[in-house]
């Protein structure tokens, strides 16, 4: 079964198309089997010659009465041939695929592609978005919400981890319900996404939270006194005086007060081909629920792309957190918020990054603090090698001053491990490229 | 062999005996096939009674003609049997314990004493102490190089890990060699000693690192890359401007240059009885080569007491390191260190624990990052219980908004996470004792 | 958006429906937000009284011209109403539940059921099943291939990890696509799922793999030698002699033979509620993608139930593998299998087990090997419990004396470690229930 | 202080020194900064001439009227002198040594050496060792009990882990006292130690464990049960029938009984230099701790050198031991034990190997199961690349069809991991040397 029409309706074009010789996109999804692979299609028509690219291969072929036929050449020299009819915003037909298993084979495929629109004229636009589901699962399928371009920005809202929005009722399954997803038009794999967070506050008076101990933080003399936790707390955001403390606190904590500091737990792009949707509990490459507490307002966040149009989703936001969400929730509410998107070409990072007024952040992902601090800092060496030219020898004299580790996400299936520096120490470095 | 008298020869008293009903401070080096246990002996003579305590147990016995017995009884009405002659300042003779394996048959030991000084009247004292050896081991069974007392203050230098002093002259073995360690009087096992940095401030021009990459940063992506690191790098430490610099920077690093932030590498207590000398590379509760940044001028370090006088040792310095000296070797220098000690009388900690103007913080070590971050959660939560009155639900409602955790060494056998809290949130919670 | 009814399609009675009195069983799936919760409905009609269960909770109603209308009440009293219409084998209508965050307030969702066969009279059945699709995904949402029994068994092929069947045609997208779900009647959440694998025989003379070592088994020192690894090499399967060697073996080892040992590196049962699909490639308490060298002919494996009729998956299986599959793929090949099912009603284990004719076996899986030791000495400690009556004192007797710890996978996301005794040591524990 | 007399005066020499132009053996012991470094001197003299070689490198030198001066060459072309006098069996005088931070300058240390015994004419001896006192320490200072050569085998015996004997005698402090040092004529920093386990039985009819279950088998799930666990078990010992049984059973392990399978929990050569003593309880490449249930009668076990003479350790014996040693103490008993030793002069291991009649299997030692693994891996391949001729891919080849990965220690401060390779797979593989 081709399930492909169900899952794209949503791209309709909002201009016509353009005349001979004019640039199309679209996204393919051919069936493998039971499983979709999305591709960005480029099309440029020049009478019946066809030409463009589909991902990064070259493309050639015609269209005559409606009926096409071109074929991809990949960097390997294989060749992938697609014919079919083309019927409004639709083109439909097989694909022709060497057999992985048997290159000199080749085996047939269905597939259907839609239009991507083109970017209207003028000015980047700001958005405003008022969702009214959310998703439960960072999922390549689920159709966007809304298309928009490098440049523009959206305000909207997100709703907290247990489906509860800002006037207080549920509007989704808890689990980290997210808004979403955004076809960011132009990025494709192998991109780098770029999120600014440009406004991130509260818009509710109170936070839901545990007095919970996660157990990667729990040693064996805890074990026994932690078996009590878990019990729901509610927390008072005084939005003014932007300050979180206890509803009903306990003797001792009668006082105790903390600043508020929003941040989005959630910021993900879909998981690449091969995956099947990812939970909102979960993270990766692609981001997901990294929990991290430096994705406040005013930082840049950076994502590997790894489907045609990135597919942005945000949402589980934290009136504050402490490192590694060792309360299992953190302060849980809803948000008011506004980003805007860029999209970095031809650039691929090993993982998510954030970058603030002040600091460079890689995050490592893993299954284990230990495996974690290694990839942060893989990352942290990828980007000062290609941003600022620094081979590891360099990197290293750095990084044995500099670095500082911070420990993420102790709450999920992996952990999350942060290496940071300091932008001060890197003015001296010309950054090589932006 | 009983080796006792050639390791405490230190311990010579500087006022003579008190009267009769005087207390007097003892040091028990009993001999257990070969094994060394030593024990405060706090001792009150009535005419021919002796009472007092061994360690916290209370005894019972006489004296006459230089002929001494007496016996201790612990919590579980186990008794040891002391029986000797006192000669000078020295007590001799044989301990008749309880055999661990069979309590209803006795063992007989070799001890000896040894007089602890008594401490001189007057005010608080400050010792300036110019080293003229080095320990490569945290040892219970080197000689002290001074014995000094709650409220005392030592002015003195550290060298560099590769046993450089000030001078550039080689005076000791690579592998950290400590100055110490001080005999802190009063301290007993059990105890938490307490160590103020007051001053600590480079005192030479250079510092010795490597470009190198701890295998703990390394993945799989690295790994390739990092087989050619490890070459020495000399930094330029300039004292007037506080900056570091690299003597023979590569192009890109010309203009890198770094604020200085001394930090003492090795902090150390003697290991307890059963344990052998540690390497001066390593570390465990009692501190060690903990490479924590945040040992800096002005912090208050806490490290619990595993032998009488406690056997303080300090070393390997760093003009400058990022968390993890992740180049296996900071920017190692001689330093001019000046600190304080005090001792808590009756408390345990878990691990140690450092206090500066902001923040409290405790490490946690191990053999991975995942256990070391339960050890120090563990040890901020023993904190927060004992001084703030807070029950583990109360510490994970602040943990899960406010905890810090940061990754401490990756360089050693062990590696060090620190759980911190901002003491501001603390100050609506008064302390419930100090 | 309600997407029920393309994904049950498959469950069509086989039997007319009971007259009065009979007991009918569907499955409810309630759309919550867009994410679907399965249920097991056991109806009874009496009259226009409804009566039964709805999982484990009891229901009561009435039905009237084929509007029915019944509620659940659950263990702590909460009601949910389902009101609707009967048409054939289906009912259609709403459910109303209490709202999670708030359970004063009510919410309302559509709901679908379908009817489940009836077991067929006689003794259990031997299926023969030829699949034609196979998939990439571990999913609740998958329409089953077959509803089967418990006691009947099922003779079928799986194909390889690469999607090659026994003629060595490709049928399948890469990534160890499974043959089934099979969904087996009666088991519902919370139960057991006892697998035997009654056969498990190669099907053809050829099996791929790698000579690769997977990052978790490479230290510094092999970074630099390993980079070169990661070629294709084929193994010649000699069927008759049940031996594996290499089809172009290096000069070293022209004589290396190794018996084969067929196994199933994947088998699962769907995961639960709130779960999106999981990746084939991917494991967890439902089993999945284990690579246990274990799960060979003979022994019996069992799950944990998470979504009525459990909905079991098969692939991916392995002529031979060391632990760990270090080289990332085992001797990958297609086979002929047969298991039979059975179904432990109210028995829910922590993972996954394993008995063979020698010994138990309980399978931990986590991200580090340290925590996945943790996980399945809990599965063995509850197994003792549970079936020889042992409290935690008795099992830390026998497991410190007799337990084997085995490293079992390497290749996944999560690791895995098997705890295993030997069961002739058990002889004397009589079980205390099976 | 130079303590070297203390610790080698058991190293007297058996026969009379050669006549002129005889090879002589001598261990030096030079104090660099308290800390001693032991080099094997083999002199030859031809009249007044010297030479021969200090650890590996060449010497050339004289001797007129007793007072000697050679001069030592590395392969760095670094120079060493020595200068003193002959007095009878002893060297000694002052070694001038290049400064380790300042190639250019020199350092003077004093150095005394001492006469090994030369190696008794005849077959391989067998001796008979009476131990009279035991060590908690693997320390390179002690004094050996016995010089031995290769060929030679040694019958003696081990007390228990709590230094009781085989008539239930307490003869040492607990904590693993073990029988030795051994010193091994001819072996050398850089050698491997080959020690055949030729008997291991029993000589006492009871054991000591505990109920426990270690800390790192224990997560969240079982702390809370597991507070209670750590009481003292004893274990009767059928010495004719060869099992084990409880001695107060509880009531549902009253028929559990166990095949006895008497093990060396501890093995061990001196740590190198700039190592401290370590405690009985620790591991390392050295060997030490290892806890490892494969070291049974009949296995030959290699461990690397790391100190002329190698000292050799053991003791800690188990009649039987789960993997893992789980309970913390197994089943401690004593045991008589026989052994000979080898020397593999000029091969270096990575880490602890053990051989058996059927397998190979290398030990990983670290602070995580995940690093030991790596370890293991890493000494695995070592193996099969030396002594097979494997490269990494035909070694990637043969573990991922048939590598055993087995978890060997969790009770120590680093886990062991062992890698395991069936010999009969190995057969077609001639081995290269031997």
């Amino acid at each position: 079964m081709f399930r492909y029409s169900a899952l794209l309706p949503f791209l309709i074009p909002t201009l016509a198309s353009a005349a001979g010789g004019a640039r199309e996109s679209w996204v393919v999804a051919t069936d493998l089997w039971g499983n979709t692979l999305y591709q960005a299609l480029e099309l440029e028509r020049g009478g019946n010659r066809l030409t463009g690219t589909l991902d990064d291969d070259r493309l050639d072929g015609e269209i005559v009465d409606h009926k096409f036929r071109f074929v991809v050449t990949d960097s390997e020299q294989a060749t992938y041939a697609f014919t079919g009819d083309e019927s409004g915003e639709t083109l439909r037909g097989t694909a022709d695929f060497p057999d992985t298993n048997h290159p000199e084979a080749r085996v047939t495929h269905a597939f259907e592609a839609r239009r991507v629109p083109l970017r209207p004229e003028g000015p980047p636009r700001r958005h405003e978005l008022q969702p009214t589901d959310w998703s439960n699962e960072f999922s390549s399928r689920r159709k966007p919400v809304l298309t928009i371009w490098p440049g523009d920005s959206v305000h909207t809202t997100t709703i907290d981890s247990g489906g509860v929005d800002e006037k207080g009722k549920t509007r989704a399954l808890f689990g980290n319900p997210q808004t979403g997803p955004f076809y960011v038009a132009t990025a494709g794999v192998g991109d780098t996404l770029v999120i600014r967070i440009d406004r991130l506050r509260l818009n509710r008076d109170y936070a839901d939270s545990l007095d919970d101990l996660v157990s990667r933080a729990i040693g064996p003399g805890l074990a026994s006194k932690a078996a009590d936790l878990g019990r729901p707390v509610r927390w008072k955001l005084d939005r003014v005086r932007g300050m979180a403390s206890l509803e009903n606190p306990p003797d001792r904590l009668a006082k105790f007060e903390v600043p508020v500091r929003p941040m989005l737990g959630g910021l993900a792009v879909a998981p690449g081909f091969g995956s099947p949707p990812i939970s909102t509990g979960d993270t990766g490459r692609f981001g997901g629920n990294m929990d991290w507490n430096e994705i406040v307002e005013g930082v840049t966040v950076y994502l590997p792309v790894n489907q045609p149009g990135a597919l942005l989703y945000l949402g589980d936001a934290h009136a504050l957190q402490g490192d590694g969400e060792t309360s299992q929730w953190a302060l849980e509410t809803s948000m008011d918020v506004e980003f805007s998107v860029d999209v970095l070409q031809g650039r691929s990072i090993s993982g998510p990054r954030v970058e603030s007024a002040g600091q460079i952040m890689a995050l490592g992902q893993a299954g284990s603090l230990d495996d974690a601090l290694r990839a942060a800092t893989a990352g942290l060496t990828q980007w000062l090698e290609e941003d600022y030219g620094l081979n590891l020898s360099e990197s290293a004299q750095v990084l044995g001053s500099s670095v500082h580790y911070v420990v993420v996400n102790l709450a999920g299936r992996s952990v999350g491990v942060a290496a940071k520096l300091d932008k001060r120490l890197l003015g001296g470095l010309r950054p090589i490229r932006k």
